[in-house]
């Protein structure tokens, strides 16, 4: 039984699938016993469509969706077209003409997962999405098959490769934010607007989509607190270095005793952990557990192969489903009511970078510091020349409602000034 | 429905899952609706028995494997005895009652799993093995489900806990291989005949399973080429850590023109490389695919709560199959005609400690690394005094066949001697 498929949108990742149908084939049927074939793709308009047969593509082309809903012979709708709309609009009509879906759209799965997951759910339908975090790590199948077992206490994920790529060369090379970015853009791994990527959004929606397959708690994106990389200077990633950590956008998913906690933020992370070897456009997934303890999952984020692995690898298990009449559970069936962690019940260690005006000033600090209760690791002090300087600061354990407080009450002035406050992992 | 298991063994292992299903109660029930219970467990003796009641356990401790057999109620054999026999019987008699099959046992799988698989999918029956290579990573399920879109070009894997553990303790701590056995034995980590870890036996076991999952290739047992960690001297690993690399027992897996091919064996690998920085007990299986491109997952390589973490995620996959009245499919589907790499189609560079009486030797020895068309890429001298040297080479890319007559053509006299040859990657 031939299994048929439609793609949403032609670009880079959908390019990939024809290839790994192609160089796969042999593996795929002796697999399956059939093929799978590609038997429409959506495009957006004549122009689109007439450009790609120029290229010398042969794919039914279509400009109409209802061409691909209609086709009662379409088992299966691949959407990659991306953004919310008309994605979510089109899955949903394919929903309801009965296609089983596959989708690699992190942003829609986070917004708009529950509203799209009930509609498969009630007519017995696929909807899954294994590329939509991590692209070639399959950590989502992962954790709702293998970690069914297990108990996961905590999840970091470095998940972002466009971030990460930045990081690794302020690391590396010593560049600023500036010049990472610049580079990123020249190498196509940053937007013209990078917003999504640099300032934690897109780690974000992925870390959304992990708290439910992670502790069946589907947060809300709102729920999330997420901070990106455009604050981190070359003095920070140079002291971090000193003091023996890398730094990484890391998305961090724990529970507390009063619930979960998710939240994305640049952070210090012990050169000693797995994570802080992670690096370029590499993603990675460390889940510390009950039973097995720790592990690492490390692969490429993005990109076209890998991403369209993932999807190919849905679609593979759709068929699987169809061909042997089974009746199709949902990707994560892992389902607690949500409750968030209160704020006291968080607790972290801190970097601080400070700027001072002069010496008397460090005394000051220290005595506030004392006065807050909150007790240093670490203190380094930089002369930045013209009497100024920087002092940067390890915490010991201080809980995320302390930290608030003490940014918010912290007694700047024209001589003291707070610059930066980073989370530590592994200090 | 609530599935009723039998465990064949009561030690470490098995002692993990009660405390599993305890733990991890609320998130198995929100999963399953209904639980897994361990209705009988199969001891030695009488007097085993009474020592685990003694204990405290109160189990249905039964001696008699016909007590499980005939049970009807029993759904599920878990054998975690560990050896050939009398496992591989009871769990033969087990399939013939029609039980299905969770076992962690390598050595049984890699020598007899063909047979005992034959008899479970003849007769529809689950026989899966998840925890039986690289404990507590889910490396098989990984390969069948996610990778089923990916073509695997080659497969990198650590999975000896012990010797890593040896093998780092000399890295880090510089001890020789006799200081680090006798560690690894006092921690428990070895047993007092330590051959099956040291001498890359249960690591070519484990080999044996991922060519499977891996390329589809039942490769037979006696076709892996396995050398173990015993000859491996402070010498070389101080070397090694001159030139920039670790040195690891890796066992490797590969596609080449003429088939693939698996070998376990010390080598000298890239400390840029992922798996270098594996240490301790840890495990890790670094995957190179025509999709993904690189991957890692590292984990736990053995242990109470990891390896019980594999044997219940294969509890509560065939439990899933049971209550769904789902056909069970085999663990691994991917078959193809098993063809082994000719020799001449392996290709590495390998690393060559040699010893020499006087320097007029190293000339001769540079003469015969010419006439023999083996290029060097590194060379050290080492003085050990009384007019005793040694010499360390990388050698450029060479054929297994050209290493295999270099080595055994060497001009061994009193004055020249090949101490060791390792593989290297990552050079």
């Amino acid at each position: 039984m031939t299994i048929k498929i439609a793609l949403l949108g032609f670009g880079t990742v959908a390019k990939g699938i024809p290839y790994l149908l192609k160089e796969n084939q042999h593996k795929l049927l002796s697999l399956e016993g059939e093929d799978i074939v590609i038997d429409k793709v959506l495009v957006r308009d004549n122009e689109s469509r007439q450009r790609f047969i120029n290229q010398g593509f042969t794919y039914n082309f279509v400009t109409e969706i209802n061409t691909i809903l209609q086709d009662s012979q379409i088992d299966i709708v691949v959407e990659l077209m991306g953004g919310i709309e008309p994605a979510k609009t089109y899955l949903s009509q394919a929903l309801g003409f009965g296609k089983h879906i596959v989708t690699a759209n992190k942003d829609l799965i986070a917004l708009h997962g529950k509203e799209l997951m009930d509609l498969a759910d009630a007519r017995g339908l696929a909807l899954f999405y294994e590329g939509a975090v991590a692209g070639g790590i399959p950590i989502l199948r992962t954790l709702s098959h293998s970690f069914a077992s297990d108990k996961m206490t905590r999840l970091l994920g470095i998940l972002n490769g466009t971030s990460n790529f930045m990081l690794t060369k302020m690391f590396e090379e010593g560049w600023s934010y500036e010049q990472a970015l610049k580079k990123a853009q020249e190498l196509g791994y940053a937007e013209s607007d990078p917003t999504n990527d640099v300032e934690g959004i897109d780690t974000a929606y992925k870390a959304t989509i992990l708290s439910q397959f992670g502790f069946g708690m589907p947060i809300d994106f709102d729920d999330v607190n997420y901070k990106g990389i455009s604050s981190i200077r070359s003095e920070d990633v140079e002291v971090a270095q000193e003091m023996g950590f890398a730094i990484k956008l890391v998305a961090d998913l724990r529970e507390t005793p009063t619930g979960i906690s998710v939240d994305v933020s640049p952070t210090l992370i012990s050169q000693k952990h797995p994570l802080a070897a992670v690096n370029h456009v590499m993603n990675a997934v460390f889940i510390e557990s009950i039973g097995i303890g720790q592990s690492l999952f490390y692969g490429p984020g993005a990109g076209q192969n890998p991403t369209a692995t993932s999807v190919l690898a849905d679609i593979i298990d759709i068929s699987r489903s169809i061909r042997s009449q089974i009746k199709i559970k949902p990707m994560n069936t892992y389902h607690c009511p949500c409750r968030l962690s209160m704020q006291s019940d968080i607790f972290n260690e801190y970097y601080l970078a400070i700027s001072l005006r002069n010496a008397e000033d460090s005394d000051t600090l220290g005595r506030y510091f004392e006065q807050e209760n909150i007790g240093l690791k670490n203190v380094i002090e930089k002369a930045l020349g013209d009497k100024q300087q920087e002092i940067y600061v390890l915490t010991d354990e201080v809980s995320q409602e302390k930290i608030t407080q003490f940014i918010e009450e912290f007694p700047e002035s024209g001589v003291i000034q707070l610059i930066n406050v980073f989370k530590v992992i592994g200090g």
